[in-house]
Formats: structure tokens, sequence, C-alpha cells
């Protein structure tokens, strides 16, 4: 079974990391607080489980570990964020924040960024508003091309994510925060870990046939979820998070997966919409509840134990492990003892046996 | 084979339905001119195939013919429009207009809507800003509901569409316009009226197992794009487009089809993005070129004779039917002629034969 780690004892942790790989303290916090925020929301196939390839990125020259993260205002609703090459997490929390300033000023606030990189999963970014009573909506060019565009078999397609957050008043959030292709990346990469089948549909071959082997994932494409819708929405979301902000798309995607010294050029875009200006916070979120109690309460299909909305297993898993810790399988523990040894510090605490 | 009518005598035709039907006559003509919009651009299923319905639910009492659309300003970059329950093409395109103008002053203009009807498909209005330099985002609470929420039998959800337009240079501009539904009620109607069946994953029964009759699909329901994703896609859309709104969404939705009384309270948003706030337009058109073209000649799977990118056969249908006309299938052709009976217009004009 996999040793649970707590959310505490896995953010120093990784802190301590990034402050070895020369992160200044407070972006080495904003680091290791998102990273395992992806992991207590559970993302996990987005946290902690990267934190070994970010190490070889920023060491092997591809991370800016000193950027000088620059927001340019260019209307009353409107910025662009260079992020200097800086770690993901660091720009798109800088964007984040413009957003929600933006929203707070104008009643919308749109942020394009690019000259960033891999930042963890969209919900992140896209919950931000929502303590300030906004809806949050973050979509992203992916650090790697996995999927053709409908019809093709070469890879010029991410898995450009889309995440949009809507703030609930007893209800948690509705939050989703879905690939454009039928599964991600990470996904794959977790079945391959655990040695489990593919589903026919997720990947296939050149030739077009179905790959189950996660292990040989590699040698085909990601098809994109809902056939050309998502493959439409990927490139909608690419033109809107890279294109526009002089970020990379397409051909000049660089695969950070394989790759430890180039810049990436990444893009993404987060908005705030300032839910007052449409109506009054209370009515809207009593509003919210109602809805997703009629939807949880509907009639289900046959063989079907609950109907979840979006958002509800992340809230869920949360509340389990904030308070329980964090699953973390043997594999990823060693990954992690073998990152410390590397950049000289103390590992991970290990939670003293019961 | 199917007549071919002309865009301008369709338009004319249903400029003069609308007249008589007691809309004033810039309401008359702005609704003519996007209904027919719609069949010049291929979406069969949104254009006077929807006539006679609109016609029964004006003369019903359910739509208001004078009505007083409110844009109200609530912020630098968002606005609130009552449709005061006039015919949606009206609503929506004052709400377009409001976006581009907000979009002008403040880089990024949000518009919702409350108190409007079926405004036809998404398209229309997410490419209205594309002539002033800027990108279109709509979306809508659709006007009946079809889906259930992933996991459940009853109909919670509309096939809640989103639309999105940017533009290009020498490229047909990328015009996404996808119903969260597999696929949407329009084209079950057009298989219904072929006498084809439907493929299997489009409808199922309450059973959950799939039906192929579309003479049946009323009994069952739509199945979401991607499974839980399309399902999680037309809850946020629809929470955007109308909880914010103070329009109907899930148990309150109208079902538009079935009645011709009943006031709907639909909701959309509309979005317009200042581009030059973020890259040089020209710059921008020229790399979205470069990035088509990229994706149109990408490799094939086999059996695929092209890739096509979102509004590519919308761009060379509209290039088609706006010069060749558009064709009308012998049953709508009676079902237009029984219109111009019943609210006592000349029929549309016949091409001359040749």
């Amino acid at each position: 079974m996999d040793e649970r780690c707590s959310a505490a004892a896995l953010q120093e942790f990784v802190e301590r990391v990034m402050r070895a790989c020369e992160l200044p303290g407070d972006d080495a916090r904003t680091v290791a607080r998102l990273m395992v925020e992806a992991d207590v929301t559970g993302a996990d196939g987005h946290g902690v489980i990267r934190l070994s390839h970010y190490v070889g990125r920023i060491r092997g020259g591809a991370v800016n570990t000193h950027p000088n993260v620059a927001v340019r205002r260019t209307g009353p609703a409107t910025a662009l964020v260079d992020g200097d090459n800086g770690m993901g997490h660091v720009v798109v929390s800088a964007a984040a924040d413009a957003a929600v300033e933006l929203a707070a000023e104008a009643g919308f606030g749109w942020v394009g960024v690019r000259g960033s990189n891999h930042a963890g999963p969209g919900a992140l970014y896209a919950t931000m508003p929502l303590e300030r009573g906004m809806i949050g909506v973050y979509g992203a060019v992916a650090s790697a091309n996995h999927m053709p565009p409908w019809g093709s078999s070469e890879r010029l397609l991410g898995t450009n994510p889309l995440a949009v957050a809507i703030p609930a008043g007893l209800e948690p959030p509705v939050v989703l925060d879905m690939a454009t292709t039928v599964v991600s990346y990470g996904t794959i990469k977790k079945f391959a870990l655990r040695g489990e089948p593919l589903p026919p549909g997720w990947v296939v071959g050149l030739d077009g046939e179905p790959i189950t082997d996660a292990e040989h994932a590699h040698d085909g494409v990601l098809l994109p979820s809902g056939g050309y819708k998502g493959s439409g929405l990927a490139i909608v979301i690419g033109l809107l998070a890279g294109v526009l902000n002089g970020a990379a798309f397409g051909r000049d995607v660089v695969d950070f997966t394989t790759d430890v010294s180039t810049e990436t050029n990444t893009g993404h875009f987060i908005a705030a919409l300032d839910i007052g200006r449409f109506t009054p916070i209370a009515e809207f979120t009593t509003e919210v509840d109602r809805h997703v109690r009629d939807m949880r309460a509907a009639q289900r299909l046959p063989g079907v134990d609950a109907i979840r909305l979006p958002g509800e297993q992340r809230f869920s898993r949360r509340a389990d492990r904030a308070t329980n810790g964090i699953p973390i399988p043997p594999a990823l523990l060693r990954q992690l003892d073998e990152v410390a040894r590397d950049v000289g510090v103390r590992p991970l605490d290990r939670p003293a046996p019961r």
C-alpha cells in the first residue's frame, strides 16, 4: 500500500529542493505550495511526480531561476505577462493575481502569458479568483505535442487543457479541469507505472490502430476528446493561450518531457469574472447550490452508483488528503529520495510508524 | 434533388413573414438576415427550418414582438442585457454589439444576456467581432433539455453550445461552433426527415441502451461529447450563460420545441477580445495562417481525404451558397409555403426554371 505523507512535510521538502536549485525563497515557497496542492486535490499526474523532471530542467539551464516576471497592463481589462522563462507556477500565479485585480476594477480581467513553463493542473489557477467572489477560467498550450489535428497522425497539438471554476454556497465549487484529449499524458504515465493496459480509444498508432500497451503509448498519438470537437477545442485554446501572446504553438512547441535545456516559451491565459456585476453573489451561490443538488439527486442510469458534479471528487479528495496525508507510491518515494541526494538536501520526512 | 433558393429571396421572404408577425421593420430584417446567414453557412438545423416554429411561438404569445432590449453597463468591461423576451436574434445581436464596444474601450468585453429566446447557431454571434480585429466567444443555455448530467437519465441539461471565432489572414477564420452533446438535436431532426438511422453513441434510452431510430430519439436522451467532459462543459456553460444572468437553467428550462406560449427566459453570454492589446493584428493573423497551413498539410491517417480546420467547411459552404443558392428540401419548401399562407404573405420566390 502507498505510504501517506503529510502535505506539510511534502511542501517543506519541495521547498528545500527548490531552494537548493537556487530559486529565491518566495518563489520556492510558491512552487512547493502549488505542486503539493495539485497532489492534495488529486491531480497526481501534475504534482510531486514532476519534481525530478523540473529539477533536471532547472539544472540543464532550460528554466530561469531568477526571472523578472513583468505584468504589463494593456487595457482596463487586459494584461500581458512575460514570465522571463521562470517556473510556470510562479509566472501563472502572478497572472492570476493580475486577472483578479483587473476584474475587481473592470468586472472582467483577461491576462495572457508568454515566456512561462509547465505550471501543473489548470484548476490551481482557475480556482484562485473564487475567494474574491469571482469565476476563474484558465487555458494553456501543453508542454509537449501528443495529439494530431483531427484526421492527421502528426503531433501538432498538445492536451491543451481548459479549466473553469465557479463558486457555490454550501456545496463544493463547480470546478471543471479537462484535457482536450480523451486522457492526459499524466494518466498514461500512471497506467505505465502500474503496468495496466490502456482502454482502446485513448491512443492510436500512426496506422490508426489502437495501442493498449501503456509502455508503447509514445509510438502513437493521443486521441482528442469527442473526436473533431476535442481537436477543435485544442486548436482554439492553443491560439488563445499561445499565438495571441507570442508564445509557442504547433510546430514551435518544445517537448519538455524529453528536453532539459531548451526554453519552451509556454503560453497560458487566465481570466476572472466578477459575479457581482451580474447578480448578487449570495443569490448566485444559492442558485448554484440548488442546481447542483437537482443534478446530484437526478434519476441514475442502471449501474451508476452516484452522479458527481465537476470538482466534487477534487473537493472530497482534498478533504481526505489534507487530513490524512497524500498517498505516495514506493517508486515515487524512491525518486524523491534520489532528488534529495542529487541536490543535497534532507529527504522527505516520513511519518512515524503507527 | 433539393431546389436551390437565392439567399436574397429567402431573406426577403423571412422578412415578410416576420413583418406579418408584427415585428418592427428593423427587427424583422435582423431576424431574416441572421436566419438566412445560418443556412448560407451550412447550419441548416438552425436556419429557415425553424421559421414555422418561431411563427407558432410568436402567435402563441410566447415571444414579445416589441421588446425593450435594455443594455445595462455594469463595469468598464461588463454589461448585462435584458432582452425583454424579444426574438433571440435581435437580443443577442445587441449583446454582441455591446461586447465589441466594451472590448474597443477596455480590451475585453463580457456581456451576459437574460430574457432572450432561441437565437440560432452560436457562430453567427461569435464571428461578429472578427471584422473589428477581435476574437469572439459565445455560449448559451439551449432552448430545451435533451441531455442528462453524466451518469443520469434525467434531462436536466441542453446541448449548451460553445462558439469561438478567431481571425486569420488569407486563410478562413478559425470558427469552432460545437454542441456539448455528441450531436445537436437539429442533426437528429435532419436524420429523421431523411429516414436515416442514427449511429449508436448519439442517443440512449432511459435504460442506457442505444436508440438508432431517429423517429424514437425523443424517447431517449442525447449523450454528451467526450462523456463526462461534455457533461461538465454543458454545466459550466449553463451556469455562465444562465444562472449568472438570472436566466433559466436546469429544471427551469422551458422546452421551446413543444411549447408555443411560455416565456423561456433564455440566457447567453458573448465576449469580445481585442487582439491588438496582446500582439499586432497583422502579426497575429500571419501566425494563424502559418499554423493553419501546417495543420492542413500534416500527415493524414489512412483513409482520410483532407484535414479540415474548424470553420473551413463553414467558409466553403458560404462561398458556394452565397453564389449558387441554398438547397431547400421539398418538405421544407412545403412548410415555408404553409407559413406564407398562414400569415398571409407572398410565398418564397422560386428561381426561374433553367
